[in-house]
């Protein structure tokens, strides 16, 4: 029985963003929306927060005509929707092109739905750039009966950067209650602890998903606002419930940092 | 790199309840806790509700005198604890035994730390002999600011059985107001809705877990409250939110059925 199972898979993650691989350099594989949620269900199928289909750009329809990079990251949601790119996704997908040999490394371009990414694959670590964040005025959010007030940066995606004295003991399973005047498409929320100029501690709940263990643009755009109330730019460790991250940002570039790892590898006849 | 992730696992599910099955039959494999639980992480690692060692009677020191069944469940709770029974996990477990070609079928016998069970294995189908339900008196449960009344009824753990107009619309994400008095351990709480005589639908909150997909302990009591209720005996069908089971509750036996199925098979280096 085992052998009928036919789709090859990696299991991984990124500072516990987790995906499922699925290397499909020839682009045969059938990859409707309901797939994807199965494939991603966390009891019924393999579970993850995404995939990250594994194609050849040439072998890739919407992108096909595009030189610039050999391959293509076609990311999911877990509910089988189409997304543009994931900090830590691309991360994940890198590590896995380098260490499978489909890509040599240490430099690796990698086209997504939002354009190339060129990632940097270390021992341990792999770094993207993202889009440089761009910090702009104030605004609050609600969390059961208490107000707070943050600082709004985009990253991509809209995020609001609120600092708190200690973000563990927040209760963050209830709806946050994010202004829709300000943010018409709601927005990832961070709550995020300063330990020194240089280094910081957060929790994020991202729209529409809830609390998760590590946010790539969401630790940007943290990065951007930690950094632009110093008045400096460089390097901020930010420390997510998943692990470690490292964001250095200039005028010009803001790069992501930090662990990705395979940690499973099989078939599966979802 | 792919090469040198060295343990073999299957992930399957039975209505639901997910387990990382990791075949062992010689019992070589090193598992202290923390590495089931590693395996059981949900981000980080494959993720289940609870591993399922297949290892051979005789290779298991703890049962090793044993010559009642070729193979032993050695079942571990995803926080790497000791368990001695679970009915879904002895569904899976046996599944894959005939699948794989370990064991003939239809009928399985298989060593539990709760002592010999049975498993008929048919075509989507598994079934187990569980505890006979004990059904005995009233108790009552707080789900926020209503207080339900239930009955309870024991079936190798404690649970309380409700019968609801409803359960879809209750919130059971909030902790549930179990009467310490009447169950010194805590109980699994089963809310029910009666669709005719012999099936109801039922949504179940586990002592230590939450609300989860299924329970075929919970099943049982749930089928053998419905069943007193209506002075008989024989089949009862339960909807729970995973899938369907089929409970069969006479003086001497309760068999659970339904089915459970295996979704990847793999190596992991966890």
């Amino acid at each position: 029985m085992m052998g009928t199972m036919g789709t090859a898979f990696l299991k991984g993650h990124a500072t516990g963003n987790d995906f499922v691989v699925l290397p499909d350099p020839d682009g045969t594989l059938e990859l409707p929306a309901a797939r994807v949620a199965a494939l991603c269900d966390r009891r019924r199928g393999i579970g993850a927060d995404g995939v990250l289909r594994v194609v050849r750009t040439a072998a890739a329809p919407e992108v096909a005509g595009d030189r610039r990079a050999e391959w293509f990251m076609d990311y999911r949601n877990a509910d089988g929707s189409l997304a543009e790119m994931c900090g830590n996704g691309v991360r994940l997908y890198a590590h896995y092109l380098v260490t499978s040999g489909l890509a040599e490394g240490p430099r690796v371009p990698i086209l997504t739905r939002a354009g190339l990414v060129t990632a940097e694959v270390g021992p341990g670590r792999v770094a993207v750039d993202m889009p440089v964040p761009h910090v702009s005025g104030p605004g609050t959010v609600r969390l059961a009966d208490r107000e707070l007030k943050g600082t709004m940066a985009t990253c991509g995606n809209p995020n609001l950067v609120c600092w708190v004295d200690d973000p563990d003991p927040l209760d963050l399973t209830r709806p946050l209650g994010v202004d829709p005047g300000t943010f018409p498409e709601s927005a990832n929320v961070e709550f995020v602890e300063r330990l020194t100029d240089r280094h910081v501690r957060m929790r994020v709940v991202e729209r529409g998903v809830g609390e998760t263990l590590s946010c790539g643009s969401g630790a940007c755009a943290v990065a951007a606002v930690a950094l632009a109330e110093v008045g400096g730019d460089g390097e901020i460790v930010v420390d997510v419930p998943g692990g470690q991250l490292t964001v250095t940002v200039t005028a010009e570039r803001c790069v992501l940092a930090g662990p990705a790892v395979i940690v499973a590898a099989g078939t599966t006849d979802l």
